[in-house]
């Protein structure tokens, strides 16, 4: 085979074999072919697409191109649970832990990732004393002892993938639905869980803007989970503003333990009683979504779903005194207020600049080396919807360097963060969609 | 700027600037930008295609990215001539002298190049002695002396196109028209004459497949042109078959001499006079094209011409005794016949295929440093419209290594380079057509 040709095909609108898709990554994933004909491919690609029958070998070849996390010691339908990513998506420690509390295995692992904010993992270790990293064999005796494991995902899962998405990743290669659901199916099978729900967020602060281009990528990354055997759900979720009220790593764990708690926003709360859910029916502890959201429900009233995240915390060498005890977080040094204008409605919160709001306090990486502030981010007093009154705060901003705190603040000002209005804003829902395997 | 940012914004279908263009192209050729990225927009462009505006800007960073010939120091109009080539293509061989023996100052700098054949310069170094590199004062006296010089291509012209061709080599993103343009015409107006001649050619045998293609390349190459202040004129001819019958270097230096002797095949003839009137034109020593080409006619009639080819090769130190003495010149060791199988008229020979035995046999290179036989080619006994019949040769194979010309021999076989059929084929005309920078 030769690269120049299998490039021209694609470029022409040809369909690649399996074994061109193989020969291709593997040769990119070693070396032996260079990366400017990868990126060339990627561009053709992007162009002319794959149908679904490629998309479906690419995402195998590159899940065999690293480890496949073999999770069959654990007893029960291991749901693993996947976000597309969005801004203040806390949505992991919440659900695990409600789910968990239900009789769902939760062995998940979980990126760090540039953006916003950190990873999963990231905020996790803003819990004093938190260890993301374990022995395998540690990890399954805890998944098997308390239901319940979140650690860091090892550099060796889908190694193309992480050569390939580096590569689109400056290469304007990035926005095509084939390679987004591969790259992300390929992780997830090789993660090892049985059933796989994915949160495919739309809107402003999201990869994929409108409601339909997210259903067609959750549609296509079920039949992807399908063929290759596992039960996959995608729920269309909006990202219209930033989800909950904190945005950030150690406001996000405490936001985590409010919803926990009964006591956290509405938007937030409503959407991981869906989600947990879902991954109660899919895990077989439910015969329906609605029975798996009264039982997540029950397990947030009762004190389950916090009593496990406690368990979680202690199990993995962090302080659980945290639940009851927010001071021992990491807290800012700094803080700036953003203070409204005019008195109206907020018509709306960009979800893109809070975002990178956050990142401007510290709360998220730039580049894969920079260290993250635990303590950084922005913390929304109003969203979308709420009444305010001119010299009311919007939202503060927080870390540990005064110039960083002060940059988002003038960020926010700049790019108009908030939009304030005299008509009250028409509410939007949450969910816009659900599609599963069979659809 | 940001290579990521210009990558999308050529994606997304949008106009670069002239800074932009300039920012990317010197990157690219001083290594700042990563191939990788490079290719990403070059295919972004063969998608996106690039306007004419944005196709001179190219063209202008690209012919400043090296060495910018200054001929100033020689009187009269220097005119250039240039092919996009074909399989048999000895034109600059013949025009040259012509040109030159009409009072046209030829300072043509040539090009090896890879393909079927050698280049011109290859071609020229079939003649034992011929020195194709001259300091530049010797080149200059040399044109002053005699009115022209054939040397050489330095390394240093348009450095950015060099980079940019071998990555778009690899990368499938050869085949666009603002590409090309811009390519050619970036080493012409380097090459620093001030009048050029386009030879676009057309059909099985050359980049472009149909008139309208090349009709589309020389206009736009012919604005770029007319944009730097360069009187330019492209001519469409067709390359249905070889031109001429003669395709390799020693074997086309004896057609090209036999066509100044006036006694060379019809169709190469009928080209070059075509060409070689349309530059004393554009040289200024004829009124039109049509005058041009009654002294060109009349340079050949007398001897002129050939007289002028023979004080060429004597001042770059050749023998000029090969003029009358074919045997001077390199002659293959081995000869295998292409024999038809049946009777009746060659309905069309491939001129594609014909390249690619030529090369086989060892008259072209495959890689820049591969060495090249000047012996070897191959010489076509029939062409479209002959009449054969069944046990005459077809074409002989030549060169220096009996291997190659069996494999030569074979390819051609194989790929039925000649198709005889019942009927004559209807005869097409070379010159398809001519477009100047008025147009």
């Amino acid at each position: 085979m030769n690269m120049n040709d299998i490039i021209i095909k694609k470029r022409d609108g040809g369909k690649l074999t399996k074994e061109e898709i193989k020969w291709t990554v593997s040769g990119i994933t070693n070396g032996l072919i260079p990366d400017y004909q990868a990126s060339a491919l990627l561009m053709a690609i992007l162009f002319r697409h794959m149908d679904e029958e490629e998309t479906f070998e690419l995402t195998e070849v590159m899940r065999d191109s690293g480890d496949v996390v073999d999770l069959s010691a654990i007893k029960g339908i291991n749901v693993d649970k996947h976000s597309t990513g969005g801004v203040g998506d806390k949505v992991t420690l919440i659900v695990g832990p409600i789910a968990a509390a239900c009789g769902v295995p939760i062995a998940k692992m979980s990126g760090r990732g540039l953006g916003f904010t950190g990873g999963t993992i990231d905020k996790l270790e803003s819990i004093p004393g938190f260890r993301t990293t374990l022995e395998p064999e540690d990890f399954f005796a805890q998944v098997k002892r308390i239901g319940i494991s979140l650690i860091g995902q090892s550099g060796h899962i889908a190694a193309a993938d992480k050569k390939l998405y580096a590569l689109r990743d400056v290469t304007g290669t990035v926005d095509d639905l084939s390679l987004i659901a591969s790259s992300i199916m390929s992780k997830k099978l090789a993660a090892g869980s049985d059933a796989i729900l994915l949160d495919v967020k739309c809107g402003r602060g999201a990869f994929m803007k409108t409601p339909e281009a997210a259903m067609k990528l959750g549609k296509l990354m079920c039949r992807i989970g399908k063929r290759a055997g596992k039960n996959t759900v995608a729920v269309i979720t909006g990202m219209d503003q930033p989800l909950g009220n904190a945005v950030g790593n150690s406001l996000e764990v405490i936001e985590a333990i409010e919803v926990l708690k009964g006591k956290g926003p509405e938007d937030i709360t409503e959407l991981t009683f869906t989600l947990s859910g879902m991954m109660v029916q899919m895990g077989g502890k439910a015969e329906s979504a609605e029975e798996g959201r009264r039982m997540a429900e029950e397990a947030v009233r009762s004190g389950a779903a916090l009593e496990k995240f406690r368990q979680l915390i202690e199990a993995q060498g962090g302080d659980p005194r945290v639940i009851e005890d927010y001071s021992l977080m990491p807290q800012a040094k700094y803080k700036a207020e953003y203070i409204a204008e005019k008195s109206g409605y907020v018509r709306s919160v960009d979800p893109l600049t809070i975002g990178i709001c956050s990142q401007h306090t510290g709360a998220g990486r730039q580049k894969k080396e920079d260290p993250i502030d635990p303590s950084a981010g922005v913390y929304l007093m109003k969203k979308t919807g709420d009444t305010v009154s001119k010299g009311d705060v919007l939202a503060v901003f927080m870390g540990d360097s005064e110039e960083k705190v002060g940059s988002a603040l003038r960020e926010a000002e700049f790019k108009k963060a908030f939009v304030i209005g005299d008509e009250e804003p028409e509410k939007e829902p949450l969910i816009k969609g659900i599609v599963g395997t069979d659809l």
